[in-house]
């Protein structure tokens, strides 16, 4: 091939990332190697203490700096109130939508005997261990309505059903923006059970 | 935000690349976190020593990993052919084709005004200086029939008009597998003018 080496290496590399062919990461690479050294170093630094300086919140498993993450440690937030997600990107995702006031649990994944996870390695014992010890009213469920998210789900409710705690899930209907004609079938029947009532109001 | 500091550092570097947007970018940040740390270092150390081990060719411009890029310095290769491109990864698609077997003469770049981007920018001189000293038969224009590639052809064919060299150009017309009812009325009418005599044969 006509690159020579740490060329080639980079481009390897990048494209083992998901999402990204060799066209991709070619491009990627040739991007980089016409930027300023600082700018490349400054990526890689911070590749580099990616790994190091981040690890799990010790009572909820989000990414955390420190022993407890920035939400476990905030006072203000309202421990009586636990959102179970899927991982950190869909913790990100509630968080930017900015209402939700109270703490996380990160299960980091979903129940798959496939793939050799089951209720422990997502946590689910120490979600259980968790309602034990604290004082929580309410348990919010916003796991994906996908076939594996649902699956997860209703094997939560199961345990949590004779616990002295309120079990809600996300609404499911039609997203914003979305036009009638072009939602599925499964998110209509669900938009047309859980229909809103707004007269008489 | 609910990412700790060094998470979102990286979330940043990597939106800064061309085609990555910040949902991409976090994507990729956070299937990172996910990998052995051994991958992320390998990924680091071929960023950092992309610039550090690649110049480009004193001959040629390709990149190279010493004074002479691998092609230049390859004897099977005809010194008495060279092909004129744009950029290195242009180069590479046509290596990918696997049938051209002369020298290259790398641009880095178009003539655009605009930018400041001159005949000496863009090494047109280094080549006119190449076909002074050097036994060349044939000079292939291999440069992409955009408005600037056309531009940039043109000044490339004026420069080299007095000179007892053979220029060439890349065929235009339409690409493999294409259909011609989505073809573009511009690639249509060369396909037609440079038309091919298919019998008698």
């Amino acid at each position: 091939m006509a690159f020579p080496l740490p060329l080639k290496r980079v481009i390897e590399n990048l494209s083992r990332l998901p999402g990204l062919g060799e066209k991709s990461a070619t491009r990627l690479a040739l991007y980089l190697l016409g930027r300023p050294e600082e700018e490349i170093r400054e990526l890689a630094q911070s590749l580099l203490e990616l790994k190091e300086k981040i690890r799990l919140c010790r009572h909820c498993f989000n990414f955390a700096e420190d022993d407890l993450c920035s939400i476990c440690s905030d006072p203000d937030r309202d421990p009586g109130l636990i959102c179970v997600v899927e991982d950190p990107a869909d913790l990100a995702a509630i968080e930017a939508a900015g209402i939700f006031r109270g703490h996380y649990h990160v299960l980091h994944g979903l129940l798959s005997p496939r793939e050799g996870l089951g209720p422990r390695e997502i946590r689910l014992e120490a979600l259980l261990e968790r309602l034990k010890k604290e004082p929580v009213r309410e348990v919010l469920i916003a796991l994906s309505p996908t076939v594996a998210g649902e699956a997860t789900a209703s094997y939560l409710v199961e345990l949590l059903k004779d616990l002295p705690v309120q079990v809600t899930r996300l609404a499911c209907g039609l997203a914003l923006g979305m036009e009638v004609r072009y939602a599925d079938r499964l998110t209509l029947k669900r938009a047309l059970l859980a229909r809103e009532k707004v007269l008489p109001s």
